[in-house]
């Protein structure tokens, strides 16, 4: 087996030394503790593609990698030593970019920053930005369909997609590249496979969507009463300033406390401390519109309209550097903070409020004085709403009291048509409520899709969908 | 059979006289004559997942059929009179609209200019604009994924849709109505029956995505050299303008000249006769940009860079409306003036010159004196690529040579990557040049979804995919 697929991929691909493999078997929160047979590392689809073949003969079960910043268990092999990691990292070269068309096509390997860079060199932008995207690969960015920071604009990695190309689990190459803005010949294959977490095919390459260079930003710290104001704050700028809104993150007073608490050397904007914050950041293309001038016109009119109490906008991308650093911070901040319990759901935009009237007391509930850490993406309904733990109660029974939170937390999702994962996926980690929470008639189709594309459940088995025996009892 | 499907949707609800009959089973430009069994007309979810059940028992095909204006013969029954049309026109509902969500719920019968001005009445555009938008449902236009004048900005249908109600061939009901703008809970199984042309499912509601209104808009007739400047000049627009280039059409000498000669009392902008013309349209939510004067700029840079030979800005809302009567009378204008073959074809966006350079030539090959009547969509790359007689040769040769025109051109099209179907789908009469282009790898694929979805193949039988004895012999 693995001599064969050292023939595949020559000695430079493929690890089998437990020192080697260690770094592909790590979850980097630690959260799944696992063991490769091999990692296997093609440097071109030729090789994925009889790479897979060859595993598919024998049977092997292959755990597709990119950057490995996943954070749900998706892509890092069990602890059974017999699944194999298919490692897209060699394949990591740009094949093209194509400033009239706005488009690149990219391997699966490409570290998204620097697709990012690529872009700009060309006068262009590519929108998808995330924390971790120094290290993250865009095939697993495709895998996941992430999303980040500029969702509310241009939309998660998905809409991002005009072609893949793809190794199916048979071996077989979909060759479905294209730069293509308009194509209506049969069903729309790339979307099976973006957000599919490698359990339907591999992707090795993709053709992306460019856009226009921002020329103009302006970043504004606006303090507010609630999250329904924010809902309303947000159709009014969108209303007067339409699509140059190109973030709108709230925080809650909680969250920005955290944070100053524990980076004193930060500064917030405004003097006083409302309930909760919104930064806000409008961009604009054309080098003449006058943006900030317009920004601050618009919001001195919603203060009017009653539904903003303070403004300070950012008169230097220093300054506009220093409130994001706020935002930016909110991980680091609840890491030095000590033991937290952390959500990734979303919720219809129009009912964030009504989100937060029941959860937060439904926390308080189960832990007296529990610090709900709120903040996220307005535009997108994407709340982190986070527990840390009050100084009240020992560590031992707060992290005994997760599961009942995440029950709360996700029934308070699932009360008002929200999702129970937002951005980061299903992976190992949420597929029981993912079979608890998603219609059965979709979890039914699935079933049925993986069953013809993958029959033998060799593709990442396991992840998105339970083991098959789970899934029988669900009908 | 009939009278149980009487039984589900009551009287009104079942035509079979052939006279109640006819008009479903016409399609309009009467390419395709058929005879329908009976048409059915639920009017509910329910009673759809009735009748499909009711027609999965006893074998009977289903063809589902919203405002038939189809034009590949995808929603007309066959000449059998065994085929049931499905229509949906009594599901014409607007189950919710929400502004703040940005969103809309809509049954599939719903008219899309209904659509329209109901999110206009909310503040809000629904960007979805075609020919027969008075006539056409959503649930066709999503079927279809079709596309439109807007789709430069906004996409096409599949872009617009949040969430779906499907009713799956054995009658189940898909539960997928969804306004969430991140949720990544498995396959994204509505990108399935987007574009699936009834074959796997019959669409019953979907949410829209709804967007801000353009509160300013300017428009522009402009002289250019060649459709390479065409393509050179989208992207200096969008380089300065951003997004709000809303639409960037092309038309060629002799279309203008088509259009002025039906119709003696429209009057071309520009004195001078350039070879080819760009038709602009830019949009603006801010009241307060100065948009007229930008648009100005921008091109007035355009000239000086020599991308532009001469340009006519509409100086009132009447201007606009004389230059788009221009664009809009192409198609009747080729009605008037006698026999045309016609495509719809797309290319990559930088690729347009070299297909018209290499398509023109060809044409004139096989018909001296060819009139190709060339216009489109610069910024989808989606050229509508039409063949009018010339006067040298009869009817009967011009049509006879019909073939030989469109393998030249879908040739010409494949040859630069492009597509054979960039809006209007496959349905009937496409699907022997689909087996020719398409990917091999990818009709397989479609092959083993439709199999999984639709294992009896009731839902549009013989539409899109080919009979299942064909596509066998594809391997």
């Amino acid at each position: 087996m693995l001599s064969g697929l050292q023939r595949i991929v020559g000695p430079a691909g493929l690890l089998t030394e437990p020192e080697d493999t260690a770094a592909y078997a790590l979850e980097h929160r630690g959260n799944y503790p696992g063991k490769a047979l091999a990692v296997v590392r093609p440097a071109s689809v030729e090789e994925v593609s009889q790479v897979v073949r060859a595993c598919a003969q024998r049977g092997a079960r292959l755990i597709p990698q990119g950057g490995n910043t996943g954070l749900v268990g998706g892509s890092t092999p069990d602890d059974s030593g017999l699944e194999i990691v298919l490692s897209l990292g060699r394949m990591n070269r740009i094949r093209d970019i194509n400033p009239q068309d706005n488009t690149m096509t990219v391997e699966a390997g490409c570290i998204l920053q620097n697709i990012q860079e690529a872009a700009a060199a060309q006068n262009r932008m590519f929108p998808l930005t995330l924390g971790s995207e120094g290290t993250a690969t865009i095939g697993g960015n495709l895998s996941t369909n992430a999303g980040g920071d500029q969702v509310i604009r241009y939309g998660n990695t998905r809409e991002q997609a005009l072609g893949l190309e793809v190794v199916l689990a048979d071996g077989r190459i979909w060759h479905g590249l294209s730069s293509l803005r308009k194509d209506n010949t049969g069903y729309d294959l790339k979307h099976l496979f973006i957000g599919g977490e490698g359990t339907l095919g591999v992707i090795t390459a993709a053709t992306l969507k460019l856009y226009p260079v921002a020329r103009q930003q302006a970043t504004a710290w606006i303090a507010i009463r609630s999250p329904a104001d924010a809902v309303s704050l947000l159709s009014f700028l969108r209303e007067n300033l339409g699509d140059r809104v190109t973030a709108f993150e709230i925080m809650a007073r909680e969250t920005v406390n955290l944070v100053l608490m524990h980076f004193p050397a930060m500064r917030e904007p405004l003097p006083e401390a409302a309930p909760w914050v919104i930064l806000a950041e409008v961009s604009e293309t054309s080098v003449r519109v006058p943006l900030q001038e317009e920004f601050e016109t618009v919001l001195a009119e919603a203060m009017e309209r009653d539904l903003v109490l303070d403004v300070a906008l950012a008169a230097s991308e220093q300054q506009s550097k220093a409130m994001w650093d706020i935002r930016s911070h909110i991980p680091e901040a609840q890491r030095k903070d000590g033991p937290s319990i952390k959500h990734d759901i979303s919720v219809p935009i129009s009912r964030i409020a009504e989100f937060v009237e029941v959860a937060v007391p439904a926390m308080n509930a189960i832990v007296p004085d529990i610090r709900c850490i709120t903040f996220g993406h307005v535009g997108d309904g994407n709340l982190h709403f986070n527990q840390s733990k009050p100084a009240s109660i020992s560590k031992a029974d707060f992290l005994d009291r997760a599961d009942a939170i995440h029950e709360v937390v996700h029934e308070a999702a699932a009360s008002v048509n929200g999702s129970i994962s937002a951005e980061h996926g299903i992976g190992r980690q949420k597929q029981d409520i993912l079979i608890r929470y998603k219609d059965p008639v979709a979890i039914s189709l699935m079933v049925s899709i993986k069953q013809a594309l993958d029959p033998s459940n060799l593709l990442n088995p396991g992840r998105l969908l339970p083991a098959t025996d789970t899934l029988s009892s669900q009908g």
